[in-house]
Formats: structure tokens, C-alpha cells, sequence
């Protein structure tokens, strides 16, 4: 199985590709080439988002677009989840710099025929997620279009430096948020016509930005983050590559969402939008204890950064092959 | 002759419908309801553009979206064409308002059989016409979809008080830049299977956000401002909705490009992205020559606040009514 379509980060200064059908490689040298020809006019410097300084305020400043057959079907969820749902995975990569969300613009296509209710539930949807984490819906823009099109851009604070996907050293260890699996079970009961069970549902229809978590984590000396969008092992990836790092991951410490059967899902599966953090040695099991009392979700210990380069995946204590499914990073 | 599509401006907080098919009583009727549903999250006050302080400064923001078969055919214009007027469009709304445009944020949706030149030369036209008025680009997200979709968020900041359209006051003059009737010209030669002429094809394929010209007008005086997007009498509605006066335009002296046969192209037509400016009076006609050398484009007198409320259009001296075709404020 696998999932209807991947989504990976750019390791570059604010943008972004969501794929499916192109290799990752050709749509790398696609966006490549754009960001080569637009260097000349860009600023920045980070991952998941763009920093600049405003002011006396650095920002950091995402944008995230979500159209109905590549990113979602109108089936899967209601108009209200589609809101919720494209603006929570805007507003995610704040999350994944550490950043304070401060407010949201949306864009929305929609087909002539969807009533208006359906367009002023999906709004809804926008406001309750951006009002979730303390950001205010500033402004937007309603077009027709055929296909239900959402695009959310996502501006934050940065109460200092952001927390970069660069800022991993080794000897570092690698620490989750959460309980993975939950959106790729969602995704293979849809596309297998069936119905997906309601907690695994809730995890794709309703992701929540890891923004309080975010900041907790930078407080206890996280140098560097990543939201979960790819995949666990694509995103560590993600990390090594940018900060010159290995990891070692244990498979077997992966936490798992309940309606995940296998740690095959919660490898494979992307769209999690929980935290992935590079942390120095030091942090306790009475810290993530901590951090489970007070955000209800577990923080995991789930790698070491003791490898010059990518990702070794072991399992009862013995080197497995990352499987061909998501072993794109 | 009708525009295939016509866009409105709201006169609310930074939301704005672009519509087609749909009248606009009933979409307005939608987006008050999603602004009212919104209401609580949201910030800001402005018109064209949302308002947010930040740091030090005052920033305005404003989102826009094009849907190819909405708001173009690709047929019409080359993928750098596109870019360029959708980020130009984006960037109207801080003329509109009289901000200094920094950054944009741009998504874009392409069909998998877009060749990757298609991608890059759309995005050299993001970054030329962001480049042209002083914006970076900041960041981006590209993903698949089986209509060109391009969606621009454009930030910038304001040296004093917006200009709002609700600035205008009773014996107030209506200015406009440059000449209108060139991108309605142009769509109806598409419309009717032909070419349109160089020049007026250039006007919708190359809009140009008037950011320097809003400045001059701000300096001169002007008290309300608003892009053509809608066209002028519509436009001049809102302005005098906002403002709680009349105007009387005379439709001789609207100034025509030169590939507008009629004053009717000129006022019926939308997309023009030229700017209306209510200015006290004062501005002679010395003013609007030097304007005119400095900027490469007419600055016209075409009416006065002397109306209770509404658009009183004017030819020959005797009242005309407005066309059914543009009465739609």
C-alpha cells in the first residue's frame, strides 16, 4: 500500500513540493531549477518556512496548498475537515521552526454547484484551526474553480532563532511527538472503498501543528526540527541530510497509533504532522513524561545520530532495509 | 459583450470573491456570512488588503487567486504571462491601499503533463513582476492538479495610514491612472476565437500594479483609493459605498486606450489595475502632466462628489444610464 500521495519538504528557503505521480528526483530538479532562476530575488534561509525580518519581529512565513484529488477527496471528509485540515498543515510548518502562529490567509476554489454553506463550513473549519493555536484569520479570496482548491499562507513569530532542519550534531538523539500510523490507515481504508475507523480518521481529517510542543521542545535545547509530512524515516532523512548527520532509528521504539497494526505503518505513512527533534543527550524519561501530562501525547526516543549519513533502520536489535515504499529521501 | 468574469472587491477586512456565473447578491450574500461566521478571529480593517501590526510596522496583506477557466485560458497567455499577472494582480491590492509592497508567497497547481519549463518560466514571471515593484519572493509550494492554478499572497508595508476606500468625502475629485478598455478589448478578440491586438493583449497579460503612482497620490492629497478590478463605475460604486458619497463621472473624459473603440469598453471593462483615487480639490492639471512624465501614463479627472450616493455617469452632458452590464455595485 501506498499512500495516494507524498509530500516532501525542500530543504531550501521556503518552498515546497507536493508530488504524486512525478518521481521525487524529477520534481527535485524542477523545483530546483525555479529556486535557481528566482535566487536573485529571494531572501531567507530556512526550511519549512521563509524568515524575514519585519521590524523589530523576525517572521517566518509558509505557504500550503491543498487541491481535492491530489491532497484529499471531497468523500473523505466534510467541507469543515477540509478547512481544518489544509490550514492545521499550514500552520504545521510554524510548528516545525519553533514558530508562534500570528495569523492566516486563505485562498478557496470551489466548484459553482458546492452551496454556500458548504463553502461557509469549510471557513469554519479555517477559523477553528487557526483559533486553536492563537492565530487570527486576516484575510482571504473565494474564486470558482472545478476543483475544490484550499491555500493557506501561514505567517508566525519567531521568539529567536528559528529551529532549523540543519541543527542536528552527532551524538544527538532523535525524539517524536505523538503516535504514528493513524493517516496512512485512514488513507488505505479510503482507497480501499472502505470506511477508515474513527480514531484513525480523526488523525487525518483533524491534524493538529505541534506548536506548544515545538516551543517545549526548544526549550529543553532541541537543535533541530521537522514536522512529520513524508513519513518518519523520509523526514530523519530529511534532518541527516541537512545537518550532516546518520541516524540510527529503532523500529521497535516507534510509538504507534492504536489503529496502526504494524510499524510498517507508522514508517511508511506521512501526513502526521507530529515533531521530529534533534536533541541533545540529557533529555529524561521524566521530561517526556512530563511532556505527556501536559500535552496528552507522548514524546518518544526513537533514534541516535551515531552515522555519517542517513537513515539505518533497526529492528530487534538488527540492521533492516528501508523499505522501497519510503525510502525516497 | 460581457467579461467572462468579473471580481469585486469586498469593503471588508481583507476578503474578497472572485466570481463568475454566480450573481453577485448571492455571492455576497456567502461571503458576509463567512465573514460574520469569522468575524471573532479576525483582524484588520482595510478594504483591498488586511491590516496587521507587526513589530515596528504596519503591514498590509492581501491574497489572490487565479484559476485557469476562471480567470484565464492558458491559450490566452505564455506560462511567464501568467505568473506575471497573477502576481501583478496580487500586488494591486497594496497599490490599493498605498503600501510598498516587500514579499509574496506563491502556490502553484500544475498538471502532471506540464513540462517543467512551463513551471520555471511561470515562476520567472512570479519573480519578474515581483522584482519590478521591489517585492522578494519568499517562498512557495508546488503541487499536482489538473488546473493551472496560481494563488499569490503579496505583503507589504505601509509608511502611515492605508488609503481605504472609505476616505472620500462630499466635493472630492475622481482621478484615474492611465487608459482604460485595453484587457476587455483583449478578452473579447479570446472570446470571439480571435487575437486581440498587441497592445491591448499586453494590457491583460501584463497588468502593472501602480505602487509607485499610489504613493505620488497619497503625497498629493488623495484620501480614498481602489484598483480598477471590477471596472470604473463598479469600482467607483464601491468607493462611494465606503466613503457615504456620490459621484458624477462624465464618461467623455474617460481617458480610452488606444485599442477602445467605444467609452463603453472603458467603462464596462475590468482587470484594468489602474487606480481611483478621490483626491480634494486642488490637483491641477500641471500636477497631472508631471505626472505624466514621471510615470509614463495619464492621470484624468473623470468626476466629483457632488452625488448623495451612487454613480451618476454623465456623456454629453446629459445623464446616461448605467449599463445593465455594470451595475452590478
Amino acid at each position: 500500500m501506498v499512500p495516494p500521495y507524498r509530500r516532501r519538504g525542500m530543504g531550501s528557503q521556503g518552498f515546497r513540493v507536493n508530488h504524486i505521480a512525478l518521481g521525487p528526483g524529477e520534481e527535485f530538479d524542477r523545483i530546483r531549477s525555479i529556486w535557481g532562476r528566482l535566487g536573485g530575488h529571494a531572501a531567507g534561509g530556512g526550511d519549512d518556512c521563509a524568515f524575514v525580518q519585519i521590524g523589530g519581529e523576525r517572521l517566518a512565513l509558509s505557504i500550503d496548498l491543498s487541491v481535492e484529488g491530489t491532497h484529499f477527496r471531497l468523500g473523505w471528509m466534510s467541507p469543515l475537515e477540509v478547512g481544518w485540515r489544509a490550514t492545521s498543515a499550514a500552520l504545521s510548518d510554524l510548528a516545525a521552526v519553533a514558530a508562534t502562529p500570528a495569523g492566516v490567509l486563505v485562498s478557496l476554489a470551489v466548484p459553482t454547484e458546492w452551496p454556500a454553506e458548504h463553502v461557509t463550513d469549510l471557513m469554519d473549519g479555517v477559523g477553528a484551526a487557526a483559533g486553536a493555536v492563537g492565530a487570527q484569520v486576516w484575510g482571504g479570496d473565494l474564486a470558482r474553480g472545478e476543483r475544490v482548491t484550499v491555500d493557506v499562507c501561514a505567517i508566525g513569530r519567531l521568539a529567536g532563532a528559528p529551529l532549523l532542519r540543519s541543527g542536528a550534531q552527532a551524538g544527538d538523539e532523535l525524539w517524536v511527538t505523538g503516535r504514528l500510523g493513524g493517516p496512512f490507515v485512514a488513507l488505505a481504508a479510503w482507497n480501499a472503498g472502505a470506511e477508515p475507523d474513527a480514531m484513525a480518521r480523526e488523525r487525518f481529517a483533524r491534524p493538529v501543528p505541534r506548536i506548544a510542543e515545538a516551543q517545549w521542545l526548544r526549550e529543553r535545547g532541541a537543535r533541530a526540527l521537522i514536522d512529520v509530512s513524508d513519513g518518519l524515516v523520509p523526514d530523519a532523512g530529511h534532518l541527516a541530510a541537512a545537518s550532516g548527520v546518520g541516524w540510527t532509528i529503532d523500529a521497535d521504539a516507534v510509538p504507534l497509533h492504536p489503529s496502526a497494526e504494524t510499524v510498517d505503518v507508522a514508517l511508511a505513512g506521512g501526513e502526521e504532522y507530529e515533531l521530529l527533534a534533534a536533541v541533545p543527550p540529557g533529555l529524561s524519561d521524566a521530561d517526556a513524561a512530563a511532556f505527556g501530562a501536559r500535552f496528552g501525547i507522548p514524546l518518544t526516543r526513537v533514534g541516535r545520530a551515531d552515522q555519517a549519513e542517513g537513515v539505518r533502520l533497526v529492528r530487534d536489535g538488527k540492521r533492516v532495509w528501508v523499505p522501497e515504499t519510503y525510502r525516497h529521501f
